[in-house]
């Protein structure tokens, strides 16, 4: 096309493309470039504003590691994370919420009723509940895998002091689809804000802070699994969580119960005098197709 | 917004921004997120798809050097470069046209009536016209930034064999508003294509070439600049540039001229015995604001 102008921009991108391209990358491809396009003709997006989004990706690649992808950031920040888990989540079963970057391949098994905080001092937190389907039918070997911060607020990846495992666990359901363990509460926490993602979230007064979490990968067979987090409901960050986290089913009492009412059938069970925190969640999966 | 959903996350995402935001900061994310957003909705863009957009930007991080600019590259063959060229266009001067990355700073000067290509063979390419207001009036003491590829098909900047201001010259109109060199004809490239950019054009059957041309800076004191480049109308890739950089009033006849009718007045005069091809094309700069 020789005369390509911004107003048939976009269809000139779209007809370059061969008539035997994939239907679907043709479809992500074009609705991409007249999102794009329309977001340029929409702001009159000037040269300095351009090249300023340019060298914000440069940074944002000059600063991803193994350990550190901004480019994940960006998206949660932008809210295009969450929003993609909204899209598949399925309104019957639990809502899907951020797997974010701290999750750790090969969680080390922990028994129903055992403990995941070993040496951490801090509140006890009581988690409990049962993984059900749709149908209210709870499912046995049903498997969550379990992570949290530590309560300096780090992740073990993000913290020499604490061993890769710690705070991460893979627990089975028994025959009743139960599944208990205790810990400490986690900590609400920043996401990294030394970056162009933090020079963003300043430009717009945002702060960096994400509200306290429990993250669950909760599968069983037959079923689709589902990547969440549950939050407590006195959280002050809850109503601004800066990467879109929360949906309403999320959000859970942590309940502080009396000093000597610690339940038997724990690791615990006669450890704990004082008082100590319980929070039960349930979770609904969904069947495959 | 403890409520997350997938209809009002961009409103969450709007709301999050301080009230004491650059009014045109939070019009240009606004927008973005927005865009972003509807992009994801519309295509229901699914985890894996995702993913996969995530790890392409990762790699055009980790290919991105200083001489190298994949990110820049990515909005070049989506189109977004020449967008943004074309929205502050203005219609009554010269149309503007992708800068590339392959200028140079500080080309050497370069008098009216010399050559440009030095050593190099190939069919001579005597250019030449006029630098005018939009009132036609004559700019003198214009400067025109030119560059180019060598015969090979290679920049300065890319190719060994060159120094580094080969195919580069700064010219500056005499009291007419008018320039003159000669050089050799440019050559069609491609642009690099081994990387992630070069994987999008693969998956939609896109080629990566560009129609050959002469790249220009054109300034002159009190007018607007503007960065373009001129097409001849003969090229094969004149209607499927990858970097959409064509528009009507860049594409010029290079005329084939008879034996012997080499003009008087330049450095090669009396050494061109044979044809040679010849291309006038004026410039109109718009006065500034």
């Amino acid at each position: 096309m020789r005369n390509v102008t911004k107003d048939n921009i976009t269809d000139v991108f779209a007809g370059y493309m061969s008539e035997d391209t994939d239907p679907r990358t043709k479809e992500v491809l074009t609705s991409l470039a007249k999102h794009l396009h329309d977001f340029a003709r929409e702001t009159n997006l000037t040269h300095d504003e351009w090249r300023k989004g340019l060298e914000f990706m440069e940074w944002a690649g000059r600063i991803t590691s193994p350990e550190r992808n901004e480019f994940v950031l960006l998206s949660d920040v932008m809210g295009l994370s969450s929003l993609v888990d909204m899209i598949h989540s399925v309104p019957e079963a639990t809502s899907s919420s951020v797997l974010g970057p701290f999750h750790v391949s090969n969680p080390p098994p922990l028994a129903i009723g055992a403990d995941m905080k070993r040496h951490y001092e801090g509140d006890v937190l009581l988690v409990e509940g049962v993984v059900y389907d749709t149908d209210k039918k709870p499912l046995a070997g049903a498997t969550l895998d379990i992570w949290q911060t530590a309560p300096n607020g780090l992740y073990s990846s993000q913290d020499e002091e604490q061993d890769i495992s710690s705070f991460h666990a893979l627990m089975t359901t028994d025959e009743n689809g139960r599944y208990a363990f205790t810990t400490v509460k986690p900590v609400e926490y920043t996401v990294p804000s030394d970056g162009p993602v933090g020079q963003i979230l300043d430009a717009v007064g945002r702060h960096p802070w994400r509200p306290s979490h429990l993250h669950f990968i909760t599968s069983a067979k037959g079923c689709k699994s589902v990547v969440t987090e549950v939050f407590p409901d006195d959280d002050p960050y809850l109503d601004q969580d800066t990467v879109f986290g929360v949906r309403e089913d999320l959000v859970m009492s942590y309940e502080r119960q009396a000093a000597g009412s610690f339940p038997d059938g724990f690791e615990l069970s006669g450890k704990v005098s004082g008082e100590y925190l319980r929070v039960e969640f349930d979770f609904v999966l969904v069947k495959d197709d």
